[in-house]
């Protein structure tokens, strides 16, 4: 099984600026607990970071050709605008969840809708990077039903 | 350390009604599998459901006066309209995370806006039943952080 | 066959008071005459009002469980608000008809949208007390209608 | 006493098109039906059916002068938009009700909203041709109660 | 003379949490002033507090049955939606003073509308408990004027 | 202690027309009124009246500077659009009482919202030249109550 | 000189219902008193009244082929919505007046915007019949000063 | 009989700048003309022009006083925003009509709504200098019918 | 195959009014044309023009019982806001393609939503009277691929 | 003459991922098939596909550096929301098409909406691949039309 | 040359209240600053403040007649709001510039439309005191800019 | 000390496209005057454009960590959409100048909105290539006022 875990726009800067807000850890840390959780569930993990909306978009197109079984994306700031990822991810037919790190619906306006969320299956915010966890546990639990049917 | 999981107006007919949607789990079933990851976490796990905003409110109140740790609350039709939970929540200063099964943003447009969620700190849906699960694993995390503080 | 009479917020004190507006019947002699119609038509009538939605909701639920064939509502204000009853009506399955005495469309602005509408299969206001009448006629023949195909 | 009963665009298509949705009864069917009723209550009934606004508002002035006691409306998509049906309505001083077929509040946002409404005294919608009896059974104890006073 | 005080959603909780934002004063010592000023007015007072909308809406017919003359109104969170208070507050006639510990107009956007308000007569808001002393005694003002008329 | 009394456009013209609505008293009479209870409370009382928009933001700044101790304001018109009286109050940082003679809030919709409000720390709308005393004697409890802190 | 005078929806009724709000003039007399202005000014004078947008549209072509001068249009309640009438007008090149009898600012919401203004280049509405002759006059001193440069 | 003529603010400026679009009169101008119709019609025309507000309101309460009949109100760019000119204008149970030189509803979004409107009897728009004629000779036909009656 | 081509309001004018604009083509020049296209594709081509919606209403109903296997409309200004004519297409079953001449999203504001576009299959604005010739072309392929399937 | 086909997000899976609704076709396949009339035209074709709005913006300008005659621009899910892309267009000064292969108005309400039309010609949708001929036909025919003037 | 500073509601307090916010300095302070840019600028500098609307238009038609080249103006409250003083700029012909010392778009929402900015050709907010001697030296820049052609 | 000047999209088209609008001068002519007086003002200038919000994202990522000091932004039409630009500069807790050469506000409703505007702390506007200048002085006055604090 391989789940692909996206990361968009200043997701590259956690743990670098304002850890006050959004702790110490970094993307690299969140990525190796989710590698060790993968490794015990006998998942393979891909991940890509980018803040450009069309390679995010091209990244979906690739994994979907190299049969994902399901998707974590965290789009940052293009959660909120990008009909093109909602598009993507729409068209690969893929589970995907959405993560948040902070809980986003606390801050401001332009924050409170999401352009991807109808495209979702999922949605964890507000847990910092215990949610990129919480959420790929529950995208294995969601597989994991699908299989079985 | 005490945990309370409230379940609003129609969340008792789980199980019992359009299993094709929301599973054939009973709300007993979610709740025993909480208790479960409850006893080993060595945490007291209160419920209570009521399709009546005023006994919510109420319980909230009396669940505060016991020194409850951490409020888990699926409001079901009223996350959307009532204030009343909003401000019983706030004032009753519990880290409380929003649940629900479904993914309430894929459903009515009326449902894509949730009254009480500038009130809680977290937020979980879309799992099915495994929601609740997810959410008690964060909110713990949250409770565990706040206490090394 | 079983048909519900559901009666919310304000609707006790017809006849009582306003009777300029509502008219001097009180609901008790609009439930006297439903019942002469039940009887001629071999239908068992079962009747409840209440100010308080979730009362209302766990009504709908326990008339469910009692195999009821229909509901006639007049939710009265909670009309144009509750998605709780909303939902509890759509979980039901039953075939539903919304009632109003007076013409809800010639009132205030907040009056035009109703909430379980969309829960429901027909409408009936404007009539006075005879508004029911007409919406219990109208009931039997979308149930007869349905037991037929 | 004489009732009118109008119909606008569309409705001449009935029983001929789309049998799945409106049935099998065209608006001759439901005519002669509401001509029956008419019969026994002793009331004269006048029809008219057209698809142009202007020639509804003509015929609501010339039923007007022909001392018209009351008026059966269904306006088909005219009723959401038609101030001028609107005015005529009100400036006759008939008792007027509104009436469809279909439950209009569960179809499309822009059929929620009704301009002739506030014209009318009555409204009965989603009982398919029945919603007409309805209507006219209602109309006629209105038309009696003011006839008390 | 007999005038009601009552009180909505957490009103109860008064004095008990958050002292810094709403002061010491419990409901209790509220209303035992507002005892004190009926005392020396020669005025009853019978006062209700519950977070259930139904409950606070049979509590204004039994007052109104009991021959009330003025009603006082903290609804607190339920002032900004509640349609069915509105209406049991007009179909009592009673003269009715909507009052709020806070200044809600400075609060979040959702608490600058009163759905109360246009059943009322008149307002107070912002002093904190004082609001309810000045409310009763604009009350009786209001009183005393229409029984001289 | 020095009180700011601020009365904005047609409010001169109190007593003088539409008495039916209004009443019989003058501006005069009621700030009359108001020197009483001053003089037995031992306070100043300003008072000032101008139908300019400019004029009272002048006077604020006057008063401000006088060391006036509070501001009682009945902006009439210009409390729904004026942000220059926002800002004026607000810079002044005196406690200031909204009033009005009418319930404001059951007249037309552009009278609903009040612009002044955020700036203020009460309100009193809806007991005629009563609201005036009441907004006083709130007022000053309010300025007793930071004294005392 | 030509000048067509244009009559919308249900301004055939005038003087014949409600003649306590429009007066007990007809459409007759005051196209009578316009052609008596015509006459003296040696003006020609067509007039159309139709309830039907499409007559109405097709009656400006027309007079448009016979070399007209000036319009006065009352298109009626389709004055709000006919996006045909303002195109028509303004495919027409001719200087056009819209006329109501009544305030229309001062009537429901719905009334008070213009779909063919911005077709038009002069407004005049309150003052009864007066209106067609005041508009008339205007239209007249439009194209005499039209005629000048 | 007494008629005031009222113009707000920049109207002083009109023919001295941007002849190309308001014409080479000045307000001068107008108020000849208005004043030789006057004479004719043996009336006596006050006038005042202010770019304030607040003097505007003033002397619509100065002119009542002396026992005006009618009034003419060029309020220009406040006609759009000013509460407190329609609240003078209401108190002064003046018949008023509100002119203006150029086509309104052909210009920007903002000048659409006029905020004064509700409070006049009568609307002229258009005409250039020749509106405030007709608006004259309308003012004086609405003074001489409630003479009448 | 017989493909119907309905223009409405206005549409008659077209080549003889404001060729700056539209052209100097009228609509028999455009009908000739698409007659031509028609010829070499083996299909019979009706034409209907009003300005009436009824009419062009009932002439959907029209060629509908006549077989028509396409339609080709251009419905002026009704397209903004005709739901008579969106119920008549969508119940015709018929694949209707929209054209307009020009481009109507470089237009004003009104003329953005097409009320109608939800009941056509295809859509062709602003190449003038070539417009009509592609929409004519892909009509046909659409028409053809729905043969073969 | 030279042409550019561009194409943005997503539109590279075309034929890969849901056939069901978008087709069999690639789109190599619409490209072969536009080269070949663009032979037949004597037309070069150049094109562009990217899910980067940047690269499409910076392929207008080189484009346009090479003297391209005219633009067909498939922007997908950009079309919604880009200004950059409406920028571009707009100063190139080049006639371009709008094009989309499904009916954009009959989907989600957030496609109803182009950011890029107010910058274009012309617009095809609908039609599925054909919808690029038609665009390109029509292309053709304004670009001949400007060599002409 | 003449540059005109003008400043609107509250700016009289500047340096007076609240220093923390937005500094020590006087409007004197930056009015004497910006004369010595003047004087080395070899132009003269007028200025003028004032809280009402009114004094403000009146000022900018004088400075007009005495032949004004630019105007800076900080309309502080009233930019929001102002149609009046956007029409004086408007028919003044000047280039104005608008200034803010705050950066209002960071503030509350009412303070982020600018009704002055259509009449003004330059913006500058946000640098305090500083951003006057910015927009002078644009101001300067653009006139000189003029002058040349 | 170093600053840095980044460009979005269609601003390397400066000079060359549109220059009677733009003016003559290029990104690289602005650029120049920038680095004259950055040697002056002893700052180190880098700069960067491109099209890709993505590629101006990574840069200020990039900038940051090289120890920037100040960023002056024009982001052309991402200005009035971006989120990712809006946190990329809020994270890098620079001090940034929004910069636009045309005045946005007079031009298309949607360039009125600025997305990036509250991660800003000043905004200039409107002097074409000296907005640039401008802004860089008062950019180098804030850094400055930071430095002594």
């Amino acid at each position: 099984m391989k789940i692909g875990v996206m990361n968009g726009p200043n997701l590259d800067r956690l743990g670098k600026r304002e850890p006050g807000i959004y702790g110490h850890q970094t993307l690299s840390d969140i990525l190796d607990r989710l590698r060790q959780m993968a490794v015990s569930a006998k998942v393979e993990l891909l991940d890509f970071q980018s803040a450009s909306e069309g390679f995010l978009v091209d990244k979906i197109h690739e994994w979907t050709d190299q049969h994902l079984d399901g998707l974590l994306i965290n789009a940052g700031a293009l959660s909120h605008t990008s009909i093109s990822l909602h598009d993507a991810i729409k068209a690969s037919s893929l589970p995907a969840i959405e993560v948040h790190l902070s809980h986003v619906h606390g801050r401001e306006e332009f924050r409170h809708h999401s352009m991807i969320a109808p495209a979702c299956v999922g949605y964890v915010s507000g847990f910092g990077p215990k949610s990129y966890e919480l959420a790929l546990e529950g995208l294995l639990t969601i597989i994991q039903q699908k299989d079985r049917t």
